[in-house]
């Protein structure tokens, strides 16, 4: 598509674009360095604005910090469904989007090591996908001698046995690469068919 | 036991003593900052050694790390046997491992986090995992319709689901301790049950 370059990177010239920019920044920086090493005049530069700007829009570090994760839970939510409970899809696309958003993986692994107070939007968002696997249990499409939460934790971190392996498991298969498209895929297998045999009702 | 305090705590003499004193003040940096973080003249200091003495020990930073990883490899190995391929053995002990060893946990998201490049060691010993998974599965004694390595992974990840939930999950559980002995013990009878369900012969 051709458009005028004046159009295609507009100045940012109103403070919805101006916050936009700056959560972006904030987003890459915090996945690079962690909420830690993050830098405000770092993220003030990366996103074109003053300092000070960023303290009136977003508050201190850990309220940017606390935007960024917000943000991330509505992205994940918006990508990753749990249609009826259903853990198996949950599973593939919790795979699928943590595969395509490097990002999002690093700023995940960053937030649960890091800091351990968890923003209202994650405990509201975590409360709801609890409710929801619970809701499954009691209409019998999952099994129910596990706990809906235990069920979920597991399933959770399944979907990242092979993006978050030990570097020393990824090569003990050879010389195969194991990002490799296809090698991805036989993984997204395994993990449906281990996904399915977890939850299926008993 | 009374003994004299002199032989309590023995001032380090020989080389080997103050290798390990190093290696240990070591071991806590690394958990504490991650490669990146760690400072080696921090590592001198709670060593009680200077930083010259470190070099001449273990080398550079690279060296130093490659071997706190390799001595954590020797540890779990010990801690936690697969025998016969017993996955679920392996996860329950996997779990009471790392519950115990807080620095360990770090240290491995650390290591899996920061740094792509494993240690003949860590090598050697997912081979090792692996290939004890393949003749389980040769034995009839592991499903065999997903390959030994993402098996493998897959228990490896979902014995941290809990020690390693993010925070808004652990609390969506309501007014329960996450971490009370109650239910750790309900979580680490749920991850043997997800474990039995995925590794059973079909």
């Amino acid at each position: 598509m051709t458009q005028p370059s004046t159009e295609r990177k507009p100045r940012p010239r109103d403070a919805q674009a101006t916050k936009a920019l700056l959560l972006e920044a904030a987003t890459d920086e915090f996945a690079e360095h962690g909420f830690a090493g993050a830098r405000i005049d770092r993220i003030a530069e990366r996103g074109g604005a003053n300092k000070r700007l960023l303290y009136v829009y977003f508050g201190d570090k850990d309220d940017l910090f606390d935007a960024v994760l917000d943000e991330q839970s509505k992205a994940v939510i918006a990508a990753v469904p749990l249609p009826d409970g259903d853990l198996c899809a949950f599973a593939a696309a919790r795979f699928d989007y943590m595969l395509a958003n490097p990002r999002a993986r690093r700023l995940a692994n960053w937030r649960t090591f890091e800091r351990s107070e968890p923003t209202e939007a994650e405990r509201r968002t975590f409360k709801e996908r609890v409710d929801t696997v619970a809701a499954a249990q009691n209409a019998g499409r999952l099994r129910d001698d596990i706990s809906a939460i235990d069920l979920f934790a597991m399933v959770l971190r399944l979907t990242e046995s092979w993006l978050s392996a030990p570097p020393g498991l990824l090569t003990a298969s050879g010389r195969r690469n194991p990002m490799s498209a296809n090698r991805l895929k036989e993984h997204r297998a395994a993990l449906i068919a281990a996904v399915r045999s977890i939850v299926e009702p008993r």
